[in-house]
């Protein structure tokens, strides 16, 4: 536990899986863009770095959780970025979700500096993060990802240990799409059921008692009976991933024709403000989409 | 008990349901289009009707479940059809999933003269209809589906009543929807990371191991990962359920680009000759609309 | 010209053709089921009969043209019907829209009554209907088709021979397949360029210039720059011919992505109250779908 | 006529569009990756630049006709790239395909250096650009564009004034977007018609003759026809495109269903091998998402 950490990006995910490596007893230094949050891991004991090359060079292992390849580039290459602090024999943790092709770049970027570079986004929204039972998906060197486990444990309850560079992402993006189209599915099929005139705790009952019943559904049923979705998982995230996902299969050869039909929808959630809603807010554009008075 | 129950229509679920009506120790009557599944039945003790119209004047409750509402129409009207046997104050059950349009219509038809009509779909396939574990979904006069209630708890576990004539049928499209989209939805997240250079294990146990994590997507895992799809659930009546449902939303007003982009898959499966294996078998198309090598 | 001939189906188009059919000298008697209409025709010449039986009786030759499948058949199998009044020699022109499945059972269904049966939907609106300029899509026994170009020729500028029984309606699919998805397509293209910021008479000034260039767009330039979409084709019809495609499609073997995509833009028209506009006004559809506020 | 115009890019739309500069008078230098098609430039009149720098050195204005964004990147920010050589009062003219941000983002990094830049992809390929007969599609200072157009109208009859910068990306965007819909629906219709037994001639001839009719169609007769596809507009340009169009309407809110549903059809053509043909032989993706055998 002599390691000392990095970690940049103290979103809602950030701020509580940063906390979770603190409790633990990791020595800790923190940097987020708006000074606010950083305060507050402070409180909790951690370190705040004024820069993202002064939290490199203060830590061994560096953990990123921001909100896209646009960020971590910023982070790693803008001034006073992480670059400038990485020296040889340190190790970059990137949990940040990013399209497998960005994840292999980051690797190939940084590995002739004697970085070691583990691309580990998480499955798990925000509960789960300040719970520490996220699910670790991870790749990179088989060993590294060994030698990080204690430190990842402190965030999550399971480690998937994924394949080379890019796999962690690659099994994000495959677990991400169908996590789109379940609940895009999910809010179509209740859609439908209504405007045949069924009671949607009924189908939600009769959906949750047979072989496709699951936590996530769980989850969704009181926003689907309620009409209030307040965020889990934000809309703008599953589209912002929706698109990722596209492009890697573009890159993959792999055809994704309902990760097309849930992009358009999640997409169309946006443009009708509800960014920042649960991802499962989707159900108010079936409901847009469909007719105003039901015809039976 | 001394109700006298008819069965028409013994393919894989009907005679596996008929199997426990009889079991259970109703007097029951079979009528088959081919005789040789009737006379199995008749070793279990039922006797065989020559002619639906036998069958519906020997009965008090007349109970179908044939392939859709073509045979369905065919049975009731044609010669020597159950329409010249249904006498005032019997009973129709069809369990045979038609459109909730279809079930209205019956419903319709049949009143007038004094049968009562229950539509009840099941959910679940050949081994629940074996285990007499079905779910029920049932539409129709309230008073007269409680009062089939023991008959019904033979073939099934759990009666979900779901409203007036046609519920039952609409609750069947609602579940059928969300069925096709989940397990089309697996396939594509599997196979794109299969692209990516997945491992197909490791990721049916990461999505197993989330929120996403049911019995369906257990059912298919073996299926999966050996490429071996024997039919539980024919590709085949996924891919007319889904006719079926397309035609419901429209008269419903209701939009369902899920079960669109559902339906084209399942449809082009049929074209490459997977009608009778499972519907897991989607899986194959997916294969065949991606790049013959990974470009990763 | 002693051939006598019957038209039942007076509506938009129905009633211009007639009109054109008497005008060129034939005797002509009308149906339509009601009265008024049929009053026009008596003004310029034609009898008018008192049911589709009465129409067949004193005709050679019957012409339909009805909204769909459903009216084809309560015309001649209702009571006083066609049937009634079809006798041997006599022939059938079936103009009415219909699926080919359809038109090649009502040709098995006559043809055994010694009645020739010709499908010949036609490809065209109001003003080539009210101008005798339509273009034909003939199925049916070659010798007939030939036998009926003068008086088909009275409706339209040019038949176009497509094969036997159904091969008309299935040109008719195919044709209006390219329609629909060409109108979808202009409305998404000029929504796309106007989100973006460009001048709508612009952007149509630029497709028209070029290879795409036709009179369809021709036509739908003034209700694109002006959104008013007063009909020339009703967006109703064309979301029925899109239904009747996709259940060609299913029957042929044909794989219809951007049938699918196109049915489900007019349908949700029909939701939002445009049923009876031009079906150019899908490019509604098309903004409520997207960001009120562009992003750039 | 003593503008010095720097030409970079000489695929088969630059080297084409380069002849017709150099042939009406204009003093050229070009640079191309690699040397031979140079070469014949060379032999035509053209001086040869070794390096980008080089050619924007010498020139007022630098013309580009790269494969996308990120070919024009290398070109302008590389080693001995163009941003070096490229002084105050000087003009770029991009006549690549690019979204229009990427457009936009080029204008503001150049302007500020002085140089005046212009956005002209062009509407058209091989053999128009050979003919100098293509369309101009311009975006930038409204003045600027005037200034350039002796010099546009050496590769091109028509120039299409969009807009400020980018709005010439976004018209390309727009028409493209059409045109590959367009395309793709046209081979969707034939191949319904064929799968419904109808003669592909005879369907072209009805579609060529009727509102549909256009420039586009008649140039992929013979292809349909004959099932032979050699390249006019490559069908990977085509696929490129609609990638470009699919990112651009994320970014202006606008909803693509038809977009989508070309790029899969796109895409996958290319896993089939497709890339270097016309694009239109999407036609065979709907041959292979068909049954192998009609069902009628």
């Amino acid at each position: 536990m002599t390691m000392k950490v990095a970690f940049v990006g103290l979103g809602i995910m950030g701020e509580a899986m940063a906390k979770n490596v603190v409790k633990k007893g990791y020595s800790l230094s923190v940097y987020n863009r708006s000074g606010e949050k950083a305060k507050r891991l402070e409180e909790k004991g951690a370190a705040v770095a004024g820069t993202p090359k002064d939290a490199a060079k203060a830590a061994d292992v560096v953990i990123l959780m921001l909100t896209g390849p646009e960020a971590v580039g910023e982070v790693l290459e803008g001034p006073e970025g992480l670059s400038e602090g990485l020296e040889p024999g340190k190790t970059l943790i990137n949990m940040s979700t990013v399209p497998p092709s960005y994840a292999k770049a980051l690797s190939k970027r940084l590995e002739p500096l004697g970085v070691a570079v583990i691309d580990a986004p998480v499955s798990g929204s925000r509960k789960p993060a300040e719970e520490g039972t996220l699910v670790i998906l991870a790749g990179g060197p088989e060993d590294k990802v060994k030698e990080m486990e204690p430190l990842l444990l402190t965030m999550g309850k399971k480690i998937i240990y994924c394949g080379q560079a890019g796999q962690g992402a690659s099994m994000k993006m495959a677990t991400n799409l169908l996590l789109g189209i379940m609940a895009a599915g999910l809010c179509e099929a209740v859609n439908l059921g209504q405007k045949c005139g069924l009671s949607t705790s009924t189908m939600l009952e009769t959906m949750l008692s047979g072989p496709m019943g699951c936590a996530l559904f769980e989850f969704k049923k009181p926003m689907l009976i309620s009409g209030a979705y307040s965020a889990q998982f934000p809309l703008k995230h599953m589209e912002k991933d929706l698109k990722f996902i596209i492009q890697t299969a573009d890159e993959a050869g792999a055809a994704v024709p309902g990760g097309h039909t849930a992009f358009q929808l999640y997409r169309q959630a946006l443009g009708h403000g509800l960014a920042d809603m649960d991802f499962a807010a989707v159900k108010k554009v079936f409901e847009m989409m469909s007719d105003p008075f039901p015809l039976v």
